[in-house]
């Protein structure tokens, strides 16, 4: 898990817990053609708004600093300028400018940093980066998930070989709202690809929009989510700028980095013990197929009955009928597993019920709705609602 | 708890299980003016279908019937024709005409009635009318309620006194969308009163947003939500229509009788703990109100804070932020049960918190937000999500 140009490092900074990585940098080479997307929630955390204001003002950096177990989220001006303290020492210590680092932070809400131990540990971090540390950055942002995720992509871009590496936390307050620019939690992108400015924007964004955009874990959108794409160019491909063929391969190879996190976020969702995709198809446009999908995915009586490993179409098909989607329950069919088990408005037999059962003891099934009203599709990854996300979420603070 | 000229029984028909009261009739010697309001879930279940269907043709009915157990929702034309034939026996039964008869049905979507048992309980209840009936009719209509909730109100209209009953069920399933007119669980209001019909219609409305239309236990909505209300004119008061000042005292009091329902059925919420009064203030304008005390009550997040009778006012702000309403954090303020624990955007200090995780201890306590940024208003009722809501949800039908 190595790119050309990225060095690594993460310590335990004591912020939240004691003996636990909990702070990371990574630092590259060279400046780097920066992208990146932001929470849309109005309540934005420190690193987030600075991070705004930087990225108005340009797109090259050097370095990402992150720290998990505390959001530095409504933290009033304080807030804002901890995060500029922290700019300030991140690249004293690694000899670079204040507005070439962006900040990041994932942990409780309305709580101070403590800067102290903050501090020290960026001096302690920035002598521990390596080409192997982005493994241990991976580790450092964690807050309830229970393991960290990384996912790799190499591609060709005219025989250059370029490299595309991803991680990404989130495992709680998962849901993104609509509509680009916009991301759901942490994700740092990292290449060594050649590529135009503006087109790297378009792609993080899109490829959010595709991938972290589409799932959730508890409908909660956080005032922290950010996702950031550094390209620092040293594969020397021909630049790619969307023009040319050069361009789709690093557009897809980021697309399945994104694809493989997000999957991983849901699957790691707090208590979650199954990760569903919802397909909906069927629609009278991919408006209403989304408010389908995201009615299904989020609903707690069908999360309920999905722990439960209970068929329970009824839940599926009253969430769909709340949605905002128009349809005609006697044109609607759905599946669980592959299994019809509702169609024209009644009910199949026990035993198409008796296979879905059986289907849906895996961890992973699918529940297609095909709405029988249009041709548009929205598809969602959502997880189960289990007993112990109350127990994470009730004991969280305390 | 008797309303004069109502009779009602109820009976242990067995449709889902062995042994407790799941069929009920109420009888009105006189015809009544009937207003009512249904779920706006596309999806609705029969009786739901039959009974707009009846409204659309006249306000003048006799008797309900009701059942809990099963649904009789996504049964299709079986669904329906069943749904006729119980008004048939029913109007049999009792010496009056199928079309002055409404149907109620609660509980697991997408199985047929067992219709023989269904009209054995219809002839059985019908025997065992009487004026202290009601009690056991509100005992009938339960599912994973905990317990039956009723209410009464008299109010005197220039003289003459008028009773107002109310009974309620629901427990899970529990979200309104907005706007009237729209139900969310099952209630009957039986009234004395002399009222008129389209008065009695647009009373039966405004109470309805305002209180049911105000609650949520799950944020899911139901196919099958009814509330029905009866008013057989016996007290002989002036008629009510709205003009004059003989209305106000029984509009208040359909209000209170639906106030205290709502109330009571958050109490018994699914797994629930504690009832929770949402009050955002400061908004721009009701619809902003709405939506942010609507996405603070249904996150769970927000939710498991409360089982965990912790003060995560993180999660409250987050919550407003993602809701659609517009305002700046750094002039919100935050109080739980009294306590002041969020202001100018940053936390207030820890004594506060201790004095906020207090309050919370109670069963029942109130968040207030103020988002600084207009003078509309809105207030929701809501609960806490706990690993018993996950229990019952994923273990409810098998």
């Amino acid at each position: 898990m190595e790119v050309q140009g990225f060095k690594a490092g993460a310590v335990s900074a004591n912020i939240k817990y004691q003996g636990r990585l909990d702070l990371g940098i990574i630092l590259s080479s060279v400046s780097s053609v920066t992208g990146a997307v932001f929470t849309k929630n109005i309540v934005k955390a420190a690193p987030v708004l600075d991070g705004i204001e930087l990225l108005s003002k340009g797109r090259s950096f050097r370095a990402i600093v992150v720290n998990s177990g505390n959001a530095n989220a409504c933290t009033g001006e304080r807030g804002l300028s901890d995060c500029l303290k922290i700019r300030q020492e991140t690249a004293k210590a690694l000899g670079i400018e204040p507005h070439e680092v962006l900040v990041a932070s994932t942990g409780v809400i309305g709580a101070y940093l403590p800067m102290d131990r903050y501090l020290d540990g960026i001096k302690e971090a920035s002598q521990k980066l390596s080409e192997e540390g982005l493994l241990a950055v991976s580790e450092a942002i964690l807050t309830t998930d229970t393991r960290n995720k990384v996912a790799m992509r190499e591609v060709e871009i005219e025989g250059t070989l370029v490299k595309v590496f991803g991680m990404a936390k989130g495992a709680g307050m998962i849901s993104p709202s609509m509509g680009p620019p916009q991301a759901t939690m942490l994700s740092f992108i990292l290449t060594d690809a050649y590529v135009d400015e503006e087109y790297w924007q378009e792609i993080i964004e899109r490829c959010v929009e595709l991938t972290f955009n589409r799932i959730t874990v508890d409908g909660d959108m956080s005032t922290n989510d950010t996702v950031i794409g550094m390209a620092n160019g040293l594969a020397r491909n021909r630049v790619c700028d969307g023009q040319g063929p050069e361009s789709k391969p690093l557009e897809d190879a980021v697309y399945d980095v994104m694809k493989s996190l997000s999957q991983q976020i849901v699957m790691d969702g707090e208590g979650a013990t199954k990760c569903v995709t919802i397909r909906v198809t069927g629609a009278r446009d991919e408006k209403e197929a989304e408010l389908c999908a995201r009615a299904i995915s989020n609903s707690n009586l069908v999360k309920t009955a999905f722990f439960g490993e209970d068929p329970n179409w009824g839940r599926i098909i009253a969430a769909a009928g709340y949605s905002g989607a128009k349809f005609n329950p006697k044109k609607s069919v759905i599946k669980i597993g592959g299994v019809e088990i509702f169609k024209k408005g009644q009910p199949l037999d026990k035993k198409a019920e008796d296979k879905a059962k059986e289907a849906m003891k895996k961890p992973l099934f699918k529940v297609e709705v095909d709405l029988g009203a249009g041709k548009s599709a929205f598809e969602m990854l959502t997880c189960d609602l289990s007993t112990e996300y109350v127990h994470i979420n009730a004991d969280y603070r305390t």
